[in-house]
């Protein structure tokens, strides 16, 4: 569910609140002109002071929020506003992309399907300065090896544009991490749509619900992502130049269609839930069609057979020879009209197969 | 389901990506002025330099594409934009329209109900540049002839307008050929319409659920195609002049009328759904009330014949001589006092029958 | 359902296609000015030149749309542009007004209640030109009788008002067409309202789902006439003047009133639907009752005399004289408590006479 | 439903149409300015003439509309456009507000909750002057004797402004008038919440689906009423000053509130219909544990005695002493195993005891 | 439900509806510079005139509004508009912001999860002056304390700005804390939601309905207050400064946080409404499989031994010795055939004993 790592309401805006069990950073620089990559490992923010002073683009990706001194030094250090710093450290904040002065923060959520099949998101914070670009990552791992490839190994390209087309690249490859996720949901939608018609039990039911709630939040993080990239390639005061806004604008058209992916989803996961609830209606009327023909054929009967098992002593059929194999007929007869009248109701035979066939 | 030939996320903007069993490209030229036709079928990108050297207005169709150099040096003739390129391959993409440059890129989706009712669908990209059109299809085989006749016979109307006349047509008949899938999809509507209330079964269900999904598909193409239409008739910086933008308004009514009726047929759906499971609940009610008739008539009469099965030695009414047919008037008189108590309750006769005889 | 008198698909702009079995045109002119009414009857659109040579106001009012070469000889002679031909044509169109040069065209749909309870819509085109106001209908019949006999009659109000006024007679004629339509569709409700509750089949479900179908398209055809109206009325580049432009807002009034109405009975059709599944769930519950009270009451029963039935040699109990009767008094008891039971859970005696009283 | 007095389509604008029946006109003329206020009775309009000439502010109150040569008396002595009186006769109305020259005509419908539970909406017409303000009003009989008693009582307050803050003080009565009716559909929403769960019968789902008509009708005028006072508040070029609009505010202040909660009461009227079905299907459920209880447990054992029922000469169990004894044990001890099963199910005890008591 | 503390319909705007039974105020005042705090508890108007002639910031808190006197004393003291006094007492007001001349008047809804789990909402209305924040609460006791100790402990940071921060940060408070009631009742959904599945029983559908209710009155605080805060922060005319308008900027990103976070909720409720609807069904489901089965297995052999007990003088098989044990042969083999064909239903076995075990 939701849970936010808010601080205690009425605290000073720009109060910092690091979740229990925050993993501790892990800081890695990156900086590159056009001829040059240079990586280190940082682990103090002495360091970046130095780092700082070089006329390169930096990329400084910071894994994990689990020091508060270390992160506080940092925003010092780059005079990061407070409420940005609140922004990316009280997680999670919804996406959304505003400018500080010179910087712009960019605040988005990265998804990835774990293991198995669980869908694991977790808070991106872009920082964006005139030359350097910082990252903020809730714990280890992601999905930006790309683009750090591509700074290691396209020199013309991708080395000699600066931090601006940097913070698109992260951004962009974070929206088309949503395509892997929808489509492995589409997969699984697939495969439950034909279990709902086939084996329909109360686990599906909790599968859909499961799923829906995936949707749900998928779609809430999803559109104010999209309206802030929207922002972003739209305002009139923009940060970025027009080149980049180019870029972005495809940016944009990804979020849009992953959008309109979400909601075609959720609308099936609809259509399931109603295809799951006709799926009982109706097995429950084919035990019930059971039922009723059983005790509609045999309850006569045993009526029949029943009278003759009286004791009465003047009943003058009990004397007659031929009066039991004639009840047999009688009851033969009578059994044999009760099958030919529900099958033309069509409770037996062609479509009562046919269902319960489908099985 | 949704499946997008997207580059691994993080990729180089503009990188391609073709789809595996891609069909080769085949591409066809038509140049034409007013006094003239020529239709060559190409095959290398060098041969359209020079046929893009002539004062005609050209039409390049390259259906299929499944060969990445082919592409690229025609992307490269042309000079295309790299983001243009990637809208053009990584398929599918939004539908939009988008200015590059003096380019205008318009990407839709072409449907055609296949053989038998599939309906198919498949991205058409149309570059517009100053006196030629490029089109570019996923696979050979479109809906485009009537236009190619237009050009060939069509001199006084067709041939002397140029490029973005030729664009609009391309366009025009695009969104004209959702009328007929959608004619074919209310036939057979109107068609599970009369069935759901003849003969409720689960495949019904299924077809609906299927229809539903072809809907919901179509729509999430046909809203971004009639915004892109109104962009490209609206817009102030329009590409298109006044002429053009004319017809075009009659395309973009076209697109309106198009996406009504898809919401049509999707509340009609659901009405539909709603039906089948009301009933689903009215065949229970039915199959209840002839188990409830056939109990409550023969279980009372049954009980009756064991009492006199018993075999007690003190029972009086054994030795009685009319006791026994007293008893079979007593009972025929309890089953049609039940039969009558049940055709009050409106459970046997006029209404049974009726609703019986729907099947 | 729906199907568009459309062209092929990629055929040029303008193509007129004319229904199979369309009737062919009827054409009456009346031409008034303040002191003077004429009513002919035109066959050739030979004679519609001298009329228009006139001073007069004309309208022409087309019923028919079968005979391609008057049409177009018509077109020709006023100058029509293809688009507009086009839109008056090739039916149903999108209700929509839109100017070309100097002629506005207004397509709308005219309603009425048929014989019986059958919805009749039927394409009438407005355009309307410096002095004449020309009418296509699909076939003859219409609403219009007040607006000619308004011109016939009343010199002082209508007849001074040029072509504009009597276009907004006939617009305005068209949508106060609605009220009775609307007016007849909500008595229909109302007696459905009371037929679901008191008798509840099949059939109602049936007559709410084709309701909600014919409300479905009268919004769909409501919407863009309630739009185009509106842009009548307040765009700034405004075809009509002042003077008509206060008597149009009047029919904004009205076309807002329509639409809501039709929403308020969609509304209500869903309601109706609703309570019908809750009556069949309801009856349902009552027959299960009534099986559930005569099986728990005469299986046990049965059950006991069986005992009795049986034929061991030592069963003491059969012997004592009393048994008998005793065993008359056990099951009068028995039956007695579960009566008891049932009528204490509610489901015999006040609520349950309530509810089968109710049928 | 919706009935609205039209004239036939077609008719003049301006054609009234008195409803038959419609009570004949009371008029009653409050005057007053700072220091003095006369209210007269008038039955002509020939007496509201002399009443015009005074410099006092004027409400002049028509109750009733029955007579139309009286109404369109007034309507010539003061000047009312004909499209004005349209609205203001031909009932009902959209709620609305319009400028005619320098009269402004605001529509608007009173709610009252008649005795008992009835609500009652009646159309008030108010029609604002330079200095008189004329209302409207279907029959005698309203809401406003709050307004005319600060007329009559508060000198220094109310009689100082003049027609405009009149016409708002009436405004803003008939606003505030929702609030009571307001109140007592949720007070009865409250009470059938209760009933839903405790005693759900069908009369219930009749109950809510009039509510739901009442809040549908309500929603339908005040959507339109916030709309009008809206434009009233904001438009620029207004016909109230500052001064008045300030008090406008408030309010459209209060129109927001009200829709808010009848959109919230429309969606608890949803739930509630949710839970009706949900207890009914979950009493059907009950039913179904009681029948299955009772006939699992007898069934087995009615065979059992039907087994020694049979009169086949070589049954030896027959002959044995203790069989009869021992078969008692064994009917016995497979009752209890079923009714434990049955225990284990959850079917008996604890939870069917709680929901039975429910009851 | 709602209730509204209004004055009768027609009274003089900016009458005071003082509640039954609303608790006296109590009077706190915080003024303080930038090196100065002082409390002071203030029972009477009078003392308020001095506290105001100083040059500090001042907050008059002011908790209970049941003393219409006092109150009024307050207002006039101030000068605050008759309106806005209105707007504080009459209370639920909607949210709101608005500006009266040199006064800002902001009304929002403080939540609390009280003992246990009622969400108690309480209106404070926050005047904003020149120099003093005046706040008015429905009782004593808030959630403001963290406000208060901020001014009395963090010297440089909030006691130096002056009044509009304090605005701000009242205002934030009250918006942070609807994140823990939210919390509280995510954490209670996830609750249900397991019980659901589990346990469906008719309280949870009672819980669920209630949960909704709430989650419906949070939405309806929840959208006015964040429409309220868009206007503070974005309005031209705006009354706050830019620096304290880039605070507010990040309360509504939090108003917009909790907004998406209650619609979220409310997709979920729903989903578990269909959840224990279509676990009911289940149930019922299986109710009714037991009782096939049983029946299906035992009316056929009751049938069967019905037979022999009939008393005809001719039934040759009473007399063959085999007889008997053959018929057990028989009734065995039937048994197990019914029993086989049920399960290949799949209605015994795997499927039912999961779904049974699953109580």
């Amino acid at each position: 569910m939701f849970r936010k790592q808010n601080p205690a309401a009425g605290s000073r805006p720009g109060t910092l609140v690091i979740a229990d069990g925050a993993p501790r950073p892990v800081i890695h620089v990156m900086s590159y002109s056009h001829d040059d990559v240079q990586e280190v490992d940082v682990t103090s923010s002495a360091s970046l002071r130095e780092v700082l002073d070089s006329p390169q683009t930096h990329w400084i990706d910071i894994q994990g929020l689990g020091d508060e001194t270390l992160i506080r030094e940092i925003a010092e250090l780059f005079a990061v506003h407070p409420l940005a710093m609140e922004d990316i450290v009280n997680i999670p904040h919804r996406p959304d992309a505003q400018v500080f002065g010179s910087q712009l923060l960019i605040v988005t959520r990265m998804v990835r399907v774990d293991d198995g099949q669980h869908v694991d998101m977790e808070q991106l914070s872009i920082l964006v300065g005139p030359n350097y670009v910082i990252t903020f990552q809730e714990r280890p791992g992601d999905i930006l090896d790309p683009v750090r490839n591509r700074i290691r190994f396209e020199q013309s390209s991708h080395r000699k544009l600066g931090a601006h087309y940097l913070a698109y690249s992260i951004l962009d490859t974070v929206v088309d991490g949503y395509y892997p996720v929808l489509e492995s949901i589409g997969d699984y939608l697939e495969s439950l749509e034909d279990l709902v018609v086939a084996n329909p039990n109360p686990q599906i039911m909790q599968e859909l619900n499961w799923l829906k709630k995936q949707l749900v939040n998928m779609r809430r993080v999803m559109w104010p992502q999209r309206e802030a990239v929207y922002r972003l390639v739209h305002d009139s005061s923009a940060y970025f130049d027009e080149s980049v806004r180019l870029y972005l604008r495809d940016t944009y058209d990804h979020c849009l269609q992953t959008s309109e992916v979400i909601d075609m989803y959720r609308e099936m996961v609809t259509s399931l839930l109603n295809t799951y609830l006709s799926s009982i209606a109706n097995r429950t009327n084919e035990v019930m069609k059971v039922l009723t023909i059983m005790a509609s054929i045999f309850i006569p009967l045993t009526f029949m057979v029943g009278v003759y098992g009286m004791n009465f002593e003047a009943m003058p059929e009990l004397k007659v020879p031929w009066a039991y194999p004639l009840l047999w007929v009688v009851m033969v007869v009578t059994a044999a009209a009760m099958l030919m009248y529900f099958r033309r109701l069509g409770w037996i035979g062609d479509s009562t197969d046919r269902n319960l066939s489908e099985r």
